[in-house]
């Protein structure tokens, strides 16, 4: 039984956590189930939205720490000698855990072509906040509480939260967080510029749901998947130069699939019908892990 | 007949877009003007600051959509089989509007070595928003409008967009006008940030005129040039690392120009003179396409 | 006699800048007594935090202009000529002076393990103004004053403030306080985002040293010092993929120190003992000039 459920209402896609009795502590399970969820609304063209959120009172209450199958094996009753822990690092299973598993959730919703929006229904902590920061737009509920803790366990942020916070919100807000590890309110979380606005929760899916359309009805799907990548891989990777040469690539590409139909709807003042085949090329400008 | 207009008085120019029957409506031939015009002015020494503005009552409606000599040769009306579309790409104008022409505008008012002013006095609309990313300030008047309608196109962002408007007024906000392509007021394009004040009609060019004045009188032409570079120069390209070597050289070389009047001026608390030529190294740091 | 004194408070350092008679004005000797001053407190264990503050009424009135040992030989009354110049360029002090002593400056922030407030006591312009912004906070007395008056006297900005100011408090305000160079009061540096917080004179260094207090009492010292330098590695020189594999790398060496006890003292609903010895691999992300 997969960790996480998926529901598809008018082309808008709820992902939820669905872990409900543990407030959807995150495991390493729920991450690749989280990624394969992901990955099929991504190539289903039906689907021009996607929402996440949590199953029962909490959004994501973090990683499960007391999961021995949790990360780099780090159950912390394991006390091990620096010889063991040395060669322990050897195991193909932790060398591969080389790579943090909250990152590996950051990069599958980069790569994403579907605008994804965080519906934040109540706590939020450490990877549940964490993974919330490459969505496009974090909607709260007033039940919503937020806290990157990690300084409090004596470990390190991870999921690419220290890239994106001081880009989100500044690197001062940012490092407070970060330092202090406190768990904030939905109201602070708003003042800060982490949540983009907050809500009754009964209005919270709503609200997700509302967005979600009015970002994505009547665009060109093509059109909305390259302005995704551009903007994030420009924020990411690129200087001023290379980008002007990516947005260059897009729009040629672009022009002559949903941009035609675009463009002759315009001259003609009738509404465009965006239904082409993804533009040649368009694979080409996406991040990828 | 160019397709824009340059006056100077008292130091500051204004580049006004002169199309005002079709709304100063964007052509390939007003890329090329507007571009000659700018180099002109950045290239006068009796110029401070340049201020761009529209004629009549618009900014700039976006790109001639039915102007056959667009993008690409993107005139919407041509249809063009598989085959076709492959061979238009092979012939020279195509293959040099690789390099879509926004891109090239942004590019040419970043090596600008004068403060540039977007005074923005009615619709802005595609690459009427897009190319005022790259100037220093936005002011709008009330009659503005802002939209970056690409989406609803069917085509993607240019103009080096994607990667100006997340670092001006933040990712979601920056997602939520490139996917919606929804055309805003002067208001709310404050609330964004995405100006940075609003004046009733007949206020603007004089607001605009007297932040460029004092932006400029009585500062070293020079080091205001060298400023402008640096900043943007880090912004796009660079690490700290090589921000603190490309300051360490433009301070070494600005302190034996306008930097030596200053200092004497300081110590013998007079106003100082700038009238030096440009020091040595000067074009070293400048952003180049 | 050092020109800087440091004091150390229940775990809190205060790094004092002390030329009280010059208004604290910033020497070749100021800039090598704070880096040395900077390192000491970074390598004592007793220290958690470091406050940066000035003796008398002003935080730093800048550069000393009639210091003849200053910046590249600046002493703006030598009057060189061009091949007296070119010959300077060629000493060896002149050469090292290649990087210019604000960014030297700039940079040991940079590197420090501890979080780094800046106590803006008074008037703080020039050097005494780009030093505050690779600290990680600025508080304001109402005394305070702040100014990047390098354009006024023919120069350019250093200590890379052209890298860091228009990522803390945006391009446009970026830029009118640089083409400017205006002195701005405390209420007018918070309004713009440069710093977060104003206090009456007598309130600022407790206020600094109870935000130093709440960010790290408690906190696992390695887990802080690993934050502070993946935020700002990853503001300075990465990709988000490349942050993705050094907060991997950061994680899987903190989880095994701190990262244990923290985790224990969870599961066991007790405090915390943050007391181990740096992690392995600890030194691997710090950023280096």
């Amino acid at each position: 039984m997969s960790t996480v459920t998926t529901t598809v209402d008018d082309g808008i896609a709820t992902l939820t956590l669905n872990r409900p009795g543990v407030l959807n502590a995150f495991t390493l399970d729920m991450g690749a189930d989280f990624v394969d969820a992901l990955r099929g609304l991504d190539a289903d063209a039906a689907v021009r939205a996607i929402i996440v959120t949590g199953a029962g009172r909490a959004f994501c209450a973090g990683m499960e720490l007391s999961d021995s199958d949790n990360v780099f094996g780090f159950d912390p009753r394991m006390d091990l000698t620096p010889a063991e822990l040395a060669e322990r690092w050897q195991e193909p299973e932790v060398s591969d855990g080389a790579r943090e598993p909250g990152g590996k959730l950051t990069l599958a919703i980069l790569e994403c072509r579907k605008p994804v929006i965080a519906a934040i229904n109540g706590p939020a902590v450490g990877i549940g906040s964490t993974m919330t920061l490459p969505m496009d737009f974090r909607l709260a509920s007033t039940h919503a509480r937020m806290g990157f803790v990690f300084a409090r366990l004596g470990i390190t942020p991870e999921a690419c939260s220290t890239w994106f916070l001081p880009r989100l919100i500044g690197v001062p807000s940012a490092l407070e967080l970060l330092y202090t590890g406190d768990i904030i309110d939905a109201a602070r979380a708003h003042e800060v510029g982490l949540v983009g606005s907050v809500h009754e929760p009964d209005e919270l899916l709503p609200a997700a749901h509302a967005l979600a359309d009015r970002l994505t009805r009547g665009r060109s799907p093509h059109a909305v998947a390259l302005t995704r990548q551009l903007v994030y891989r420009h924020l990411a990777d690129v200087g001023v130069l290379e980008a002007h040469l990516d947005e260059s690539l897009a729009l040629r590409h672009a022009a002559h699939g949903d941009g035609r139909e675009g463009g002759l709807a315009f001259l003609a003042k009738r509404e465009p019908h965006f239904n082409q085949p993804a533009p040649h090329g368009f694979d080409h400008i996406f991040l990828r892990a």
